[in-house]
């Protein structure tokens, strides 16, 4: 038994643990031409928090719609551990229709299908601003950068809670960020 | 080297990989005395929807009020693959009041405090009806699971989409389940 298939079988052990457990690409993934590919598995992701009909979002429309919110794991332990945002950091935010009657529900407000998908990303290295804004039409693979005149930025550094992102609206990070003192009134 | 060294080191390699990307407990745990123990880390898991004020709610109240569902990264892979659930699933039902005004949101609702704790467990050999369910009082680590003749089980065995589980509220698994076959309408 030498060394060398040693270091295959472990290499082979970690790589059949990790697969088990994350089958999903979690680092964001750009083209030769700087569009970013549709993030795959976000379902899988840690999810933040959700609302219905919030005014300050990108996709306001008269009949009310949720957006959830998710990240990549390894940005959601990096928050819990320092109250901040690592490069690599990827939100999705999912929208979708509303519906009230269905099945046994009478009232209130049930999650249907997707209407949109919108990507906040952080790469220091790959953006002047640090974080960039992408909003992936339906059944298109990629999209290209919101510039950086766009309201969404001038929003989202005005406002954000933490480094340009509303975690205002995500209970679990509020208390981590105030703890962690990195949260912004 | 020694097998018994090779085998302690592939141990600790895959160890050490499950640790780094699942470090909350997925398994349902008991007290001996049969009451179960308030799941840690649900939040790290795989988010089914959200609603906001849903009329069956078993927390409905005048204000509406969100409901978030997770379910562990075992049973949702299970069910990504059968339309089925496995032994050991573990539904969480996490409620939390909501709020319009706040940060610069001006309608619409989005997520604040935690108000209930609900949980849906699958075991075969433990319960009767192989499904129970469990309400988390306010700071109590265990809870007593609800008796078989209340409300929960006759509205989820009458109107449950799968196995007594409420997938048609579940966007993405109600895809899963009618590809399946499991879907019942």
């Amino acid at each position: 038994l030498n060394l060398r298939i040693f270091g295959s079988l472990i290499v082979g052990a970690v790589a059949a643990a990790l697969a088990f457990q994350a089958p999903g690409n979690e680092t964001p993934e750009f083209t030769r031409d700087g569009e970013m590919v549709r993030p795959r598995n976000y379902r899988e992701w840690v999810f933040l928090s959700s609302g219905l009909g919030m005014t300050y979002g990108p996709m306001a429309s008269s009949e009310p719609r949720f957006d959830n919110v998710f990240v990549n794991r390894g940005a959601y332990r990096s928050f819990i551990e320092t109250g901040r945002w690592p490069n690599g950091t990827t939100l999705v935010l999912e929208v979708r229709d509303a519906q009230s009657q269905g099945s046994i529900n009478r009232g209130g407000h049930f999650q249907t299908a997707v209407v949109g998908l919108e990507v906040h990303v952080k790469d220091e290295s790959r953006f002047a601003k640090k974080w960039a804004f992408f909003g992936f039409e339906r059944d298109k693979n990629t999209a290209t950068a919101f510039p950086a005149n766009s309201s969404c930025f001038s929003c989202h550094e005005q406002h954000g809670a933490v480094d340009t992102t509303f975690v205002q609206f995500y209970p679990t990070l509020l208390e981590v960020a105030k703890g962690k003192g990195t949260f912004k009134n």
